[in-house]
């Protein structure tokens, strides 16, 4: 996986999953390695393109991952770690958030 | 305009302006003062949904913004104020980003 932030794409169309979240106060080093080794898993799935994430010191944050085509996130989403990651987002890391799958048409570059 | 964060939008479908930036260390002052006018002043156009944008203390952020379709996005691309901050961007404030338009299929929360 590329560290380039912006990440380096191929043309569209390919897919986003935008995520923007808030963290609670509870367990940062719980969090810290399961977001890094989402990550890093997230790298190794069919279909990945990149991902950007920033958070500021307030919690909130935005990720967005890129994929080549739906059936890749839906495999993801399916991903047995990843969804144990879920839920312990949902029950301690995470105060809101939102997932938003969007296709990408057009891009940009400075 | 909502300043919650993740921001409430209607039902999908509708657009996301995926703006992934690095800051340069010039004007910081000059350029949060057109940061703030720019999110006021596309939230008056027609078709705005919402934003989201979080930056990091590396200088990495990520804005998004919504749109219900691809002509309100064409319109604010092409508004004179935001055409000359874009230009004061690539200048002065940022050393590198990307854009990217995509259409928002599928949206989840909490």
């Amino acid at each position: 996986m590329s560290a380039c932030f912006p990440v380096k794409l191929p043309e569209p169309p390919y897919y986003a999953v935008i995520f923007p979240s808030v963290r609670t106060n509870e367990d940062e080093t719980g969090y810290s390695a399961m977001a890094e080794a989402m990550v890093e898993r997230a790298a190794r799935q069919p279909g990945f393109l990149g991902i950007e994430s920033v958070r500021d010191p307030q919690g909130h944050g935005i990720t967005v991952s890129y994929w080549t085509d739906e059936e890749s996130i839906r495999a993801w989403k399916n991903d047995t770690a990843h969804s144990e990651a879920r839920k312990h987002g949902r029950e301690t890391w995470y105060a809101d958030f939102a997932l938003r799958v969007a296709k990408v048409e057009r891009a940009y570059g400075l």
